[in-house]
């Protein structure tokens, strides 16, 4: 049994061997990667700037007064130049990216670069599924609380949890951007605003305003996380067979039955969004009237209006700008 | 002028090439890195398990009943084992970490390793270059609100600035021992506790006890961040001497001048400390009394009681604890 010890031992280390080498190649070979990640991003820095600069000088010339020829070859130059920086932004898929000021406050000077499609691929469903489970606690929290009307504390639970849950999406969605998805600068600005919002409530003192508004707002709350719910079965759905179309690994996938599948769930989500605003934009409307009357002495109701008033139309220009592309295309 | 803008894109065409090939370079060694990366994360692993394995082996093994001469051999087995754990962690300084329970919640599965040790000294150092710049801003909060009696809103504000703060510490932190760093567990509960501790206080209604606590708050929140600059400068002397040291570019700072340093700093530091601490549980006796009064109707006071001596007793343990270990060494 001793003896079995000591052979393993042995054993391992010769092993071990192996596994120096491969941690000195490791090494060697981290060491070239950087080498080569700060060449490869030095040059497309370089050749960005040249690029600038020829179009800068393109402009300054008149074009009425050169021959028909040199305008072909100007235009033909220019579509060059567009295309090239495509090519860089592919190219800067696989490079590290520069975090934004917000990540930069929260997270530091640390690289969270997602190298490869498929990191990104579950980093995004992670996302989502993080914010399934939160939504259906939100979900269950709020709707528990419908039936409580003596505890102010449990109101105070609910809105701790959404100032904790909205902040922690706009960390993961500046990742998100970070890593190249084209999510509209309007939803991250949305969870900075639902932060406040959230943030606001809780600090709201337990009067008659806050009495008046709590059955709405709760109510506003389940429905919420219900749309959200739905939401998350089209945003997955979409991501699952994006992901199918750009490997091509799935023939049953065609860009024509993407496409029909995402109307099919927009035609489903779209009225319950649509009910969603007007639901904001009647909260808008109580809060203001709340805050007319004379024994609200709160700031907390009039700031609380406005915000909802600036989410509802955030949120309605948004979508329908949304649809408009994807009509258009 | 147009003839040199051709000119200069047919110089760009030709540099392209070059960037072109760098990029498949790149791409060669991530894919290489990232192999051998697996391969050494894989094989420490086998490696531990082994260890462990053996380690099992032994314990069960009546060592009473073996030669004089085999128990050497086991001891100098041993020995090398434990030799090799720290082989291990010296190897896995520039393998990725795994994310802790919070990262994975807060940031998901991104990974946020810093591999080489310049990185790991400037993140740690803009992670003190953070925390100062925030105090600055909460000594200047509590003491302009020194002077405002009448808005319960600029309490909000430096509140809410406080819950912000001590959750992105939280955050950083995390990071910060995900790449090797030895802050004590209690430094990182320490601020959730805050976190929670700067949250109730915000959603502590007006009321008497409020008043009655506020200046006494609004005077520790100013003391502790003028501690918080002390321990700024103390730590980030830390920071640049052991890296002098580790780095042993800088003959003029030896293990002895080191020592000297650090224990001048902690002469100076540690009777703030502690005054702090006396402090925290005069807090807590004070809204122990508060609660109760016969017009302490809310369940904040106690609660906050309970938190001030936790802290105070965590801090004084910690801080205790760490000074033996520094004596012993
Ligand atoms: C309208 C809507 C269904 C369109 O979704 P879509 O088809 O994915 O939209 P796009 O094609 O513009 O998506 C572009 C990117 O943004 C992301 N995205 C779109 N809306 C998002 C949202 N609300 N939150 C987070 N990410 C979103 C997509 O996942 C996609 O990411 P990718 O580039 O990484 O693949 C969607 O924007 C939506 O649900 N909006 C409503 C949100 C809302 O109003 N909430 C409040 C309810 S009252
Ligand atoms: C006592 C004290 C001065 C010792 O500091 P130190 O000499 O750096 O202590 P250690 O040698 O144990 O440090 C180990 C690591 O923990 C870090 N660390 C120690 N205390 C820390 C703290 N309070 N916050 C964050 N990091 C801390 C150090 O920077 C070091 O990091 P590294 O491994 O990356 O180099 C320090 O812990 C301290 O300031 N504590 C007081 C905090 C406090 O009580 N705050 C409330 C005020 S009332």
């Amino acid at each position: 049994d001793l003896d079995g010890c000591f052979d393993d031992w042995n054993d391992l280390e010769k092993e071990f061997v192996q596994l120096e080498n491969d941690h000195k190649t490791y090494q060697k070979k981290l060491d070239e990667m950087v080498t080569y990640q700060k060449k490869c991003m030095a040059s497309i820095a370089h050749h960005r700037y040249r690029i600038k600069q020829i179009n800068e000088t393109l402009k300054k010339i008149n074009l009425a007064n050169i021959a028909e020829e040199e305008k072909e070859k100007v235009t033909k130059l220019k579509n060059d130049m567009s295309e090239r920086k495509s090519v860089f932004r592919d190219m800067e898929e696989i490079l590290p990216h520069k975090n934004g000021l917000y990540l930069s406050i929260i997270l530091g000077s640390v690289n969270i670069s997602l190298l490869n499609k498929a990191d990104k691929f579950q980093y995004k469903q992670n996302y989502e599924k993080f914010k399934l489970t939160v939504t259906y606690v939100v979900m269950f929290l709020s709707a528990f609380m419908h039936f409580i009307t003596e505890y102010r504390w449990t109101d105070a639970v609910l809105n701790f949890l959404l100032v904790w849950y909205y902040c922690t999406l706009t960390i993961r969605e500046s990742i998100l951007v970070v890593n190249g998805s084209r999510i509209k600068g309007w939803w991250l600005t949305h969870h900075f605003i639902s932060t406040v919002c959230a943030g606001i409530t809780l600090i709201w003192p337990d009067s008659l305003t806050y009495q008046l508004f709590r059955k709405q707002y709760i109510f506003f709350t389940l429905y919420l996380s219900c749309v959200y719910v739905m939401q998350y079965y089209y945003q997955s759905g979409c991501l699952y067979r994006m992901r199918s179309l750009g490997e091509g690994h799935d023939m049953d996938i065609t860009v024509e039955g993407f496409m029909s599948w995402m109307w099919k769930g927009l035609a489903f989500l779209l009225p319950f969004l649509f009910l969603g605003y007007v639901f904001q934009f009647y909260n808008a409307y109580t809060l203001y009237q709340l805050s007319r009357l004379p024994e609200c002495k709160e700031w907390q109701v009039i700031v609380l209006a406005v915000i909802h008033f600036i989410l509802f139309a955030g949120n309605l220009v948004t979508t329908l700008h949304v649809l408009r592309q994807k009509i258009q295309s």
